[in-house]
């Protein structure tokens, strides 16, 4: 698959959009997704462009993941959670919507179901007090 | 969370229980799920005594991911899926069924929908076959 450097993902490591940004590190960046389906949803992507695992770096996969831990210990240190889903699509048929790869960190609370992919716009007010408290995690962390 | 070295994923690894193995490294182990949530659902572990992300060593979960990056590559080029999900759950709430971390690469198709997680046992001789076409892609890659 080639690459778009058009797509939101690669826009928002450009600067040329915005993100909610929960931390950044060398090779990654961590921000709030903004359709999430459920409080406290967070993506985590490789700042190299690579649409999805099969194209990505086993560095860059690395250090993607490394951020995931960090994150998700932060998530759960912030917002106590019953549980973390660890997601990452590939293909439209696996449930992919931009073609940066991307981890999802999603939150789960008892039998609250998970809102559908992509779908409800969030409020940003919101998602930046979620980010500020995860944040505050990362720093005492 | 304490580590219960009798889950079933501890057994496997200490040869106390079987498995239909895809391939093993010095660090991780892949195997078929024998609840497949579709065809050639294999699951990645790393070899280290882990509940879950949180407690995974960040070499741990590298070795890991570089091993689901090449399964996933294999699945690929065997089965010829139209996408690929990749998940690792934390947590009943999130789905986690056996407590020693591991990482789910779920192929799709089309608008195939999932069976349920950890429902309904295949056909070892099933399992097999397609164990030994992802082999053979992973020797062939």
């Amino acid at each position: 698959m080639s690459y778009d450097p058009e797509n939101i993902f690669a826009r928002i490591l450009r600067g040329d959009a915005p993100c909610i940004k929960v931390c950044e590190t060398e090779n990654t960046l961590a921000f709030m997704d903004v359709m999430p389906q459920s409080e406290g949803h967070v993506l985590v992507i490789p700042k190299e462009p690579a649409a999805n695992i099969h194209d990505v770096s086993d560095e860059g996969l690395a250090a993607c993941m490394r951020t995931v831990k960090r994150v998700a210990a932060a998530v759960r240190e912030a917002l106590k959670p019953d549980g973390m889903l660890i997601a990452q699509f590939n293909g439209a048929a696996a449930g992919q919507t931009v073609e940066h790869i991307h981890v999802h960190i999603i939150p789960r609370w008892g039998d609250v179901p998970l809102k559908a992919h992509g779908r409800e716009r969030a409020d940003d007010a919101q998602l930046e007090a979620l980010a500020q408290r995860i944040r505050a995690a990362l720093a005492a962390g």
